[in-house]
């Protein structure tokens, strides 16, 4: 199926991604790679404040995961705003996931998830990733978690 | 002399590799590069208890660098399972180690050795590749190292 | 324009390119992407003293953008010394930015633009480039920033 209408069908309306607002831009092609600039849990313009702060401390794993799908939904709006539609993607190359996390939280698998589970849902089989999942210390905004996507594209 | 060989000749028998939990994928291709997902230094199906925690505090520079290859060691098993066989790496691209390390731990490359050293004892010059290596807050399963990897594979 | 004209006329004399002290490699080509190690704000071989420890303890938003700038002077002289020349390079395709954060500094981005900015100076439109930053607990010799980055290069 389409990804595009796995996403209609889903319900998912894909944000207007954000602007860059430096010298970087949301994402960059080479060949037949696209890599997307790592994504902060952005809603309208501003992160979600139910996304803000550390895991094990001020949200924990299903809010995790939720910040998680919500970053990914915007990898997948700037994916989109650079090569004009989600067909195009032929795989889901790689994820990269950092959580931000208090002393203590490991279950950085689970909250990394809510990213994962959507490239699936929306691609299928060719969804299925390689992924990196990290703890760190702090993230731009005090996001709960920073994703980045390598995609193959036609 | 073949990577496999040289293994062989190593004595190194990589161990079935980890099967992914979720929605991704222990390694994935596209074109000549394959993205290997972090890896933790499990041995049977665990995480090695001699693995857990962090450097400078819980495991010094000697047991990180046994952490380092033994998550290397399951890097490779990840690759050989995609691909069929290690002789099928062209080259080793680029290792990525991210060292659970307590405050003040800055020997982050000494730690990562185990890891680069490993590909040059199995790959040869083939095996020299680009790396970065950071110093993180938490990893799952408190594991004292992950490691990521690209390889160029025909 | 050329890019080793910008560097001229900007004034930027690139150092001599550390040696990697491992068996890794300060970059590493494949096909047309080359990936470059992760690179510290070395001057004359040493870490410069003005860069060391963590943004929003031991140095602030315009010393980390120094850092990041110096780091990514780095990577450009590595780049130079894997292909020859700057000139070769047919985009800048993506930076990784790893921060040395103190608890609670969240201006990750800031820093980071002083990487960004260098790489627009030199390379005009091609040196815009997706980036990932985050804020890591511990990086090599205390440094305040690590920078790596993926060209595309002809």
């Amino acid at each position: 199926m389409s990804a595009e209408k796995k996403l209609a069908e889903l319900g998912l309306a894909l944000p207007t991604p954000a602007t860059a607002l430096a010298n970087y831009i949301p994402a960059a092609r080479s060949g037949s790679l696209l890599f997307v600039s790592g994504q902060l849990p952005m809603r309208d313009g501003a992160l979600d404040p139910a996304c803000r702060g550390k895991l094990g401390a001020d949200l924990f794993n299903e809010g995790g995961q939720a910040a998680a799908r919500l970053a990914a939904i915007n990898v997948l709006a700037q994916a989109r705003a650079a090569i004009g539609s989600l067909d195009r993607v032929t795989r889901v190359v790689r994820l990269g996931g950092f959580i931000n996390s208090a002393p203590g939280f490991h279950a950085l698998p689970v909250v990394m998830n809510g990213a994962s589970d959507l490239m699936v849902a929306v691609f299928g089989d060719k969804g299925r990733h390689a992924r990196t999942t990290v703890g760190v210390s702090e993230l731009p905004l005090d996001a709960a978690v920073e994703i980045e996507a390598v995609f193959e594209v036609a």
